[in-house]
């Protein structure tokens, strides 16, 4: 394994003190459980958005809490759900009388440890799940996993709490635009995992692996290495049998890379995935293409498309100021 | 070679058109020659930045082309330097009665084909040559190598330019600020440019590449896998007796990734870097950790420090709207 660490025990916690340090004019760490706050308290009473999961998918989800969108954030260890302690302890500290969101990926220790934290909240209190991979069929046995897809309802969900929407309100919004976004992604190399010090799965220099997960999960099939082209047809063939958009429809389109993908190969997925859509007569009106959701070292993409109506676009634009998403403040 | 693309010959383009589809907001692509220009014209007369250098560096160049920061960037092939017809192209397209500032890396190619633009422009210009890369010493044939204290440099001045200031102080203040910045990088792996196929430079698994260029170029030595600690103390003694700077000042520390190294690696090496410093009394005022001056998928980072006064600490502090930087507006 060759990593810039000093001891497999201590990544998290030093990464996360040099995340804080960092970015100290947007965010608090606690330490002892790990949980990142905003730095500053909202100007008025809001719902507190909460997020969390697995470390390892940096800026996901430390890089999203600050004004206009997470409130709060909490990293388990590498791929390993956070704990209801550290939900219940962020919990209380950024609940401000407008109650509790908690926005989680769908995989069963996530689901399961913010549901204990939920049933210990005294405070009005809500969930949005996502589960936007469209990689497994929809009658999955433990449902679709929650990827990149999830950056998209944290942003618009937070834009939407920040402009006082109530619990019920942003319950609601959440749900739609969970419902109304897909992702698909592929992978041509594994991530390794610190702890375990060698890749999660193996691939030939040939293969590809389609519909991987963020953990490097096994998707639809291995594959030989084809063509962008190739790969992007793939991948937005069966976002597309999935969301079904409308001729005419206005959409986001997130390229994302999962850690070791150089920019000009995710803007040259870009290019090719905007045109699979345009050519079927859907309108890209927004975009965001980088390194969001990772996967550790992997390398590979995925392609999210949320379909989009005027609120989510006007949330999607309002300001946000966040270590990895910041615009309009 | 392991490479999400359809052609070589056509990484850049369909790289490029992707780039440009994507921040349509900010920026506007020339093909043939290809460069970068910001889509809205500065709202008074300005000194113009010019930038550019191989592509394969990304969001370096092109992804600082905006307001508060560059007015064009001009990308050649692939670790190639770009032209002097798309420097002058591009100057001209750009250049509204201030003159022109070139910010030009310390690379042969690069230095000859700017200044072959330079000698054919026929309004008022500058060049300030970044050479920032402390693995070589300051007195090595060709000049030390500019590497991510390029960014920094054109933060500064493209603040400096959008608040007025004219040719003359943009090229004292770019000049002060590549005097005062240092840098040095290390890699875990090479890069593998798309029309070789093959590794740049051989490295077992348990070897890492001190003061590596952006390039792949061997750097101080080939040498075993080290702790964090150690690959920092490296790096930042380095920086630290080459600078030079006296306890209490204040610096920007910039973290860079190479490409293909997670975001919480980087973090991990700010934290460490940080503590450097500031065990030797220098005061971190300002911070930058990401993925900016890029090597394709080469793994490892670098290290860059700028030593900070009111103007320039102001001036990094400005509004800026780019692809990869944004803030402020």
């Amino acid at each position: 394994m060759k990593k810039m660490i000093n001891a497999v025990e201590s990544v998290l916690e030093e990464s996360l003190k040099g995340f804080a340090m960092a970015h100290s004019d947007i965010v608090k760490l606690n330490h002892q459980p790990h949980y990142v706050t905003r730095k500053n308290k909202p100007d008025s009473v809001k719902v507190a958005l909460i997020s969390g999961g697995g470390a390892g998918h940096e800026p996901l989800h430390t890089g999203l809490v600050g004004r206009g969108m997470l409130d709060a954030a909490c990293p388990g260890h590498i791929f390993t759900s956070p704990s209801p302690d550290q939900m219940m302890m962020a919990a209380q500290e950024v609940e401000n009388g407008a109650g509790i969101l908690f926005i989680v990926k769908n995989y069963a220790g996530d689901v399961m440890n913010f549901e204990i934290a939920a049933e210990m909240l005294e405070c009005p209190h809500e969930t949005v799940l996502v589960s936007d991979d469209v990689a497994l069929p929809k009658d999955h046995s433990t449902g679709r996993r929650g990827v990149a897809g999830t950056l998209i309802v944290e942003k618009i969900l937070g834009a939407a709490a920040e402009a006082g929407a109530n619990l019920a309100e942003c319950k609601a919004l959440g749900d739609k635009v969970a419902n109304n976004t897909a992702s698909m992604g592929v992978a041509l190399s594994s991530c390794t995992v610190p702890a375990i010090g060698k890749p999660t799965f193996d691939i030939t220099d040939k293969q590809i692996e389609m519909g991987v997960g963020i953990h490097g999960e096994r998707g639809r099939e291995t594959t030989d290495l084809v063509s962008a082209n190739e790969i992007v047809t793939q991948l937005c063939d069966a976002i597309d049998q999935d969301l079904k958009p409308a001729k005419g429809q206005k959409v986001l389109l997130h390229i994302n890379g999962f850690g070791a993908t150089p920019l000009m190969e995710l803007y040259l997925i870009y290019n090719l995935a905007a045109a699979f859509f345009e050519e079927r007569g859907i309108e890209i009106a927004r975009s965001l293409v980088g390194n969001f959701t990772t996967s550790l070292d992997m390398a590979g993409c995925s392609v999210t498309l949320t379909l989009l109506d005027d609120e989510t676009t006007q949330y999607w634009d309002a300001p946000v100021h966040t270590a990895a998403l910041r615009w309009g403040c």
